[in-house]
């Protein structure tokens, strides 16, 4: 590599400088304090462990997005964490063993071998919030309440809206057509692609289906928009007690979020099927119109806990916080500007800055031979009759 | 890999849990606030990038303590990162181009192959600061003071000592008596060790070196200890105008901590070489009677932006922010306990609660079904005639 490559970093790579280094440091403790309050309990996974733990029940796309080392302490494969979703329920399953309900969240570095769309990074600072060994719609509002508290708190309310599915739909449809693996892929990809034409000649080539089920298989990718979605939906599936049972699990969380973040608009896709590898139940995004991905997002995943041999309901939600500081722009410290303390030794001088510092202020002590010829200083610690005494220049 | 290892993190990698994760945290922004008052900018390098950005002029050491991956998207050779110093120096060199002196800090997860030493982790929580673009002694002073700050504003004030030594000794003895590459790489060995007996019999043996320069070889080992041994390498190096100079610097700068921390007691190590690769001047460590290897550690290493093709004065220290919780203890969280409140959406207790948690306190709202079993919530929001109201059990 050329000397003059050796410092630019790795596409899709990012650093963060002063000032805005200092602006997620602010943001990450507003986020972390915020989940304090609503008695979350911090953990902090290590960037690396066995492959197996960071892959156990996620799913294939993790796989591929993860890098990987041998360790030569033990032989085995190392990942670098690509997500800390399965490092947080690998704690709750098997470091705390908690018997009832456990409320813990995150705020680490992950990597990934390539960016998980065009907008991200590949090292995102990823944060989040999960709660475990609760099965019943109240968990579900309790997470997604403090994703949506979370985007309030970095000053991005107001804009906000919801997105609302539950892969419960596509598994019961799945359940009832028993598609061969290849033809359920398939299906799934036409789904995702919203590929309706598609879909309806693939749907009657399908042998053995009946014309209710094949009929459903149309209709889930147009079952998509605001609340009265739930209602087609419901006259559409009503013969399934499955189906109509998910359809209304969703219309009551979302009323029940509607009342505590009245300014959230909330819409419905049945046909979504992010994370179906790994998520069991309600799926949830939350985006803005001045990004084109989703800013947090989370889900039900109940099975993960199985795959580390202890099966405990789930849901939770992640974000990046890089995305939300770029989003919600500075978060102002209340401060002075920086006051330039004269070189030297002196006790009062040394016990006048650490005064200073002691109340709050950032004070620089100018290195013999350092001028402030930029002028950058606009306030001075200088010495007057008996005191040294802070001037504006 | 058996389903029941699967969740054991590997040998040396270490995770933290709640409580300790929380301080951790704590203790995490108060060293960072700490920095900022004494107006050093915080970076946040990634985990990862060109490893040979990584291991532009540290050494061999650090090379083979990282893990390396390949870069799918350019084929090149990443590394995770096993110390956040070169990252800090190349941000310093080529991201920010300051013209005078730059205060830098940084805290962020690093990988080790091997761990540092038998009390290390492999995932050691870097913290550290950084002065560029000043080589005189006001520099080393002030990050020797902010390092003895950090270890204060943890709680470790009253044990800490401080180590310093300079490799200049030891370069200017190497040009002195032109040893091959593979005979000085015997000697440092040698001195490592400290084996005294060794040392004499090697200098012995040493063609077409001058009596005085054996003389200096074998008394090198032997210059370490309180402040006396400055005035005994005084004497004994006396000769080289060079060798003085270096002693006297430590002489100023020991004196000159010694008046800001009067309660830290300074050891002199003129043979010490860690880092004798990057370090060009004065190195120094704190230690504890409780521990065994360095709580802190840093130095001067003016040539590693010379790496990067822009050579600028540096000096700075860095610490492992979990082994100083270790030895510090709890951070205490000045918190009442935990609230839980019922279950439900009543407009009412969704504003008492979001109250309360506005107050700064801590409030659990119940999940349908779960019950407080173990009793571990000692105070409970419980509706009384007109209001919500906390109540002790």
């Amino acid at each position: 590599m050329a000397l003059a490559d050796r410092w630019l970093l790795p596409d899709g790579i990012m650093e963060l400088l002063p000032p805005q280094a200092r602006q997620v440091e602010l943001m990450r403790r507003k986020v972390l304090d915020l989940y304090h309050r609503w008695g979350y309990e911090l953990v902090m996974p290590p960037i690396a462990e066995h492959l197996e733990s960071l892959l156990t029940g996620v799913g294939h796309d993790l796989d591929l997005n993860t890098f990987k080392v041998t360790d030569r302490i033990s032989g085995h494969t190392l990942g670098v964490r690509a997500d800390m979703t399965p490092q947080v329920a690998r704690i709750d399953a098997h470091r705390l063993r908690t018997e009832g309900a456990s409320r813990l969240c995150y705020c680490g570095s992950v990597l990934h071998t390539h960016p998980a769309n065009m907008l991200a990074s590949r090292n995102p600072l990823q944060l989040g919030a999960e709660l475990y060994g609760h099965a019943g719609s109240d968990s579900d509002v309790e997470v997604i309440s403090l994703m949506l508290a979370t985007l309030e708190a970095v000053g991005l309310q107001g804009t906000i809206s919801l997105d609302l599915g539950h892969v419960g739909v596509f598994s019961r449809l799945m359940e009832l057509c028993q598609l061969s693996a290849q033809a359920q892929e398939d299906y799934q990809d036409m789904l995702q692609r919203k590929a309706l034409p598609e879909i309806d000649l693939f749907v009657d080539g399908l042998a053995s289906v009946s014309d209710q089920t094949r009929e459903w298989l149309k209709q889930l990718p147009r079952m998509n928009g605001a609340a009265d979605v739930l209602a087609r939906a419901e006259a559409l599936f009503g013969e399934d007690a499955e189906l109509v049972k998910a359809i209304r699990y969703l219309g009551d969380l979302a009323e029940r979020i509607k009342a505590r973040y009245p300014h959230v608009d909330a819409y419905f896709d049945l046909s979504e099927l992010r994370g179906y590898h790994y998520h069991t139940g309600v799926v949830f995004a939350a985006y803005t119109p001045e990004y084109g991905q989703a800013l947090a997002k989370g889900g039900r995943y109940d099975n993960i806990g199985a795959d580390f041999g202890r099966a405990r309901p789930a849901t939770g939600f992640s974000a990046d916080l890089k995305t939300l500081l770029d989003l919600s722009g500075c978060l102002e410290e209340p401060s002075e500007p920086v006051i330039l303390a004269p070189a030297g030794e002196g006790k009062d001088l040394q016990a006048a800055i650490a005064a200073l510092r002691e109340k709050g202020e950032r004070v620089v002590q100018q290195l013999k031979g350092e001028t402030d010829q930029s002028g950058q200083y606009r306030r001075h610690l200088v010495a007057e009759a008996d005191a040294w005494v802070v001037k504006d220049r």
